[in-house]
């Protein structure tokens, strides 16, 4: 076969599931985003997922060598089953790895796709650290910020994935205590503060107690019910001081979640990933600062924290975690 | 050679330093405790530790294959070098791998010894992985309890070091918020709570404020100055109330750390080991019911949380990451 040959890489989120083609650099050759439709039955989602594939093979000129999907939830990679996930209820307990190996393959059949199923947050960590950090440094935490706060480790150069799939649950990490509610029923968890409806509803309660003054976040967001983390971002960008102390506040809670994971895994890197990453200009200096104040100083030193350049990998990572899965199958044969 | 073969291990705390000799099995031959002397020269430490090998290579019938050493300390594992410690101040920078390397060998000169040097609480972990777990589980945190709070991580079966050689520092997980201040000149920290300096501090402050009635722990400990674990320990059994209670905060402390780390690294089992560990009983079920309120169940459920049956596996364990060092040298040379 002459041709350069691709994976497909799916990021499924509880509103839009995003599918791309990539070649094994990680390089794009296709991007398509459709609805989830968390609502329909899974077995309904997957056949409507491997129609896009179909298509994307023809236009492609053949069979993906892999399929790699990122589902939303607490996934057991092992099995290919998604385990629990809170936007796609409906969903839970169901065999993707299963579903998509049989799903039926362009030209040939069914029962011959190569298929890895892992969490969303793992697949998106991987992508930053083989396209931005081109796999270098051994260990690796990734935090992705978004609705919620995820993560994924590598360790040795290798996604780590823990007795069950269900490592580097960054946004669990207690950083006060009680402290608010998370909508993981626990209290305290860093996602309760820094993921966007903590950010959010922290900075809808300051609006209130300074009503009456004037800023650009009023300006942008007149009513408060407008609010949110690109907003936030904005106002932040013009020097709104309520925005500026959200982002400083969140990026302590970061900072504290952050020095516990650097001394229990003395990583190389840190990097932050997702949506609410974008906000990270106004992030990377106060975490940054926090840190340099623990005096726990061999792995704060040695840490690298930054900002991902390209805040969403999910659709490419899964791709190359299918790739990678290919290349291990590829060596166990040979 | 028909003899069986012997690794020492060495274990240097602040105050007295054990060796023991090992086989490959972990089965001890020899046990030996010495003062460590911080007060001298390195040099001078090593030189009497030196004769103190040879005397037991003179009883074993032959040299060591291997000398495996624990240090109190921030160790770079990779060159074997003491990068700070607390207890050792006068031996922060010293090359302990080297020099070990060079002291004489018995009826050999000097120059042959393989010699491997690590984090103490890395190499009590390795011991209890090795001689209570039988390295079945692949991946397992241990965390030390004594004056201060450590711990090792073993990752895939292999204990993780990190970018410099200082993963697994779990004392320095932060458990309340500023909270306490730290020996290590931060706050908030687990060993602040769950130390035995923590640990016996909060229990004198009881003390004070329950003047006048009489207790258990006020017949062991009249005066306050003799309140250590030990005691802490036997009034438990005696069931005090304020030894008890002090237990019990202590459990929620080390809870609130051990939530953190199954989620992060999702491990099979946590291993609690070091002298206060002999209040397990009074600490293992306040933590599994703290553990057992976690929402996040997978992770949750498949952890095992036990405490070690030997508390101290400190020198074996050294000499146990001697002879995987061999081992490994071994295969390295076929």
């Amino acid at each position: 076969m002459d041709r350069a040959g691709f994976a497909i890489g799916i990021d499924v989120g509880g509103t839009a599931t995003k599918l791309a083609a990539a070649d094994s650099s990680g390089l794009c050759l296709r991007e398509i985003e459709i609805p989830t439709h968390a609502e329909h039955r899974p077995v309904r989602f997957v056949r409507r997922i491997a129609s896009v594939i179909r298509l994307v093979e023809s236009e492609l000129g053949g069979p993906a060598d892999g399929i790699g999907v990122g589902l939303a939830g607490d996934v057991d990679a092992a099995r290919g089953v998604l385990r629990f996930a809170p936007n796609l209820r409906l969903w839970n307990g169901f065999n993707f790895k299963r579903a998509f190996e049989r799903a039926p393959v362009s030209g040939r059949g069914s029962g011959s796709r190569r298929v890895v199923v892992d969490n969303d947050a793992n697949a998106a960590v991987w992508g930053a650290y083989v396209m931005e950090m081109g796999r270098r440094p051994s260990d690796v935490v990734g935090i992705t910020l978004g609705t919620g706060v995820g993560g994924g480790l590598i360790i040795g150069g290798r996604l780590h994935h823990g007795a069950t799939g269900s490592a580097g649950e960054i946004g669990h990490v207690k950083v006060e205590h009680p402290g608010l509610r998370c909508r993981c029923g626990s209290r305290g968890c860093l996602e309760a503060y820094a993921g966007s409806y903590g950010i959010v509803s922290r900075a809808r309660k300051l609006l209130r107690t300074s009503a009456g003054r004037k800023s650009p976040l009023k300006d942008l967001a007149p009513d408060p019910k407008d609010l949110d983390c690109r907003v936030l971002g904005l106002a932040a960008e013009r020097r709104d001081p309520l925005a500026l102390r959200v982002w400083a506040e969140t990026a302590r809670y970061l900072a504290i979640g952050i020095s516990d994971l650097v001394v229990l895994l003395n990583p190389d890197a840190v990097v932050i990933l997702g949506g609410v990453s974008r906000a990270g200009p106004f992030l990377l200096g106060p975490i940054k600062e926090h840190l340099a104040r623990e005096p726990f100083r061999t792995a704060f030193e040695a840490v690298s924290v930054r900002v991902a350049r390209n805040p969403h990998w999910g659709c490419v990572g899964a791709a190359l975690l299918a790739w990678e899965a290919a290349g291990a199958a590829s060596q166990a044969g040979a």
